[in-house]
């Protein structure tokens, strides 16, 4: 290899990392599994919004390629394994968040081949920015799945951060209308019931 | 829309079934996550499992389409929603699995838009018969993931059903070493310590 390393050494990383990344599964988010009984952990979260990429592909934009979406929501969350959560209905330091998880991307994508992690990197940081086609649809993912699971397990981190359809509206609502204006008026045409009636 | 239904109908329908599988959660295997706290749930394993066809895609014979295969191993535990996890080192009924899986898909798909059920369906058979390029691959990844997490968490599943090196070849081995030939080399010199020292 190019790079002085041997097939077999490549493999081990691989291996390695997917051994290490095995920890975004006790990663607990703010939003519970829709049965109420525990909170969502990032792993399995990963999965839901993957799942919500190949079932709403037709609420994307044309030019997105819904395959590269799904490998952006597989990775989006790696970083908490380092860095953990930053819910969204929580005050946080935006330069502190940041700064940790940058860092964290610089270790778990330094775990791979360089080619593999220079590639995995830079498909996160086009997630983190959200400018581009793809970035934009899986940031509206991201925002419409926790309401649907708070709605069916009787309000989950709304109650737990006294969030009012206002804070919605601005936190979830404009991101979700930018990359799935459609899903997001059908979402909030779901949840709204909840907020008129607690 | 040909079959009747209106756009929004069929929203409905994908948000219905998205949130259906949210259950998927709560389904325990036999494996624990690799730090052994707990067993692990087949939501996350099928994370995981989307994560080893994107990092081990240079393990896959060249036909293999690497995105299908995510999307084949995305949906390939739906089913265990209503039939269960059937352990592989644990005895049970070929024939009533089969019998409660396809129940399941028939059930669980069918909450789709008929046209996006039945593709998904469809894919979720060519997993399970396992005669594809893209299925070998995938069932391949299926075998090689516990044991890594098995490893790490000091034995898991295998101490729990009194598995031997033996079992594992004939139950892991040959079905990896048909999609993934060299990765199943890899894994197998990884877990053979742990088979001569307990």
């Amino acid at each position: 290899m190019v790079d002085g390393t041997t097939p077999g050494d490549r493999l081990d990383q691989q291996l390695d990392f997917l051994v290490e990344i095995d920890k975004l599964k006790t990663i607990v988010r703010a939003s519970p599994i829709a049965d109420g009984s525990r909170r969502e952990n990032s792993g399995e979260h990963s999965w839901h919004l993957a799942m919500f990429a190949l079932i709403l592909a037709d609420q994307a934009a044309p030019e997105v390629s819904i395959d590269r979406v799904i490998r952006m929501l597989l990775i989006h969350d790696i970083v908490e394994i380092d860095a953990g959560d930053f819910p969204i209905h929580e005050a946080h330091d935006e330069a502190a968040k940041e700064a940790a998880e940058s860092a964290a991307a610089e270790r778990l994508f330094g775990l791979l081949p360089a080619d593999q992690g220079t590639g995995l990197r830079s498909l996160w940081e086009e997630f983190e920015a959200g400018d581009s086609p793809d970035a934009r649809f899986a940031r509206a993912l991201d925002r419409c799945q926790p309401p649907l699971l708070n709605l069916a397990s009787g309000g989950g981190s709304w109650i737990l951060h006294n969030v009012t359809l206002e804070n919605i509206d601005t936190r979830v609502g404009i991101p979700a209308k930018r990359g799935a204006p459609g899903l997001w008026d059908r979402v909030r045409h779901r949840i709204l019931p909840f907020f008129q009636t607690n």
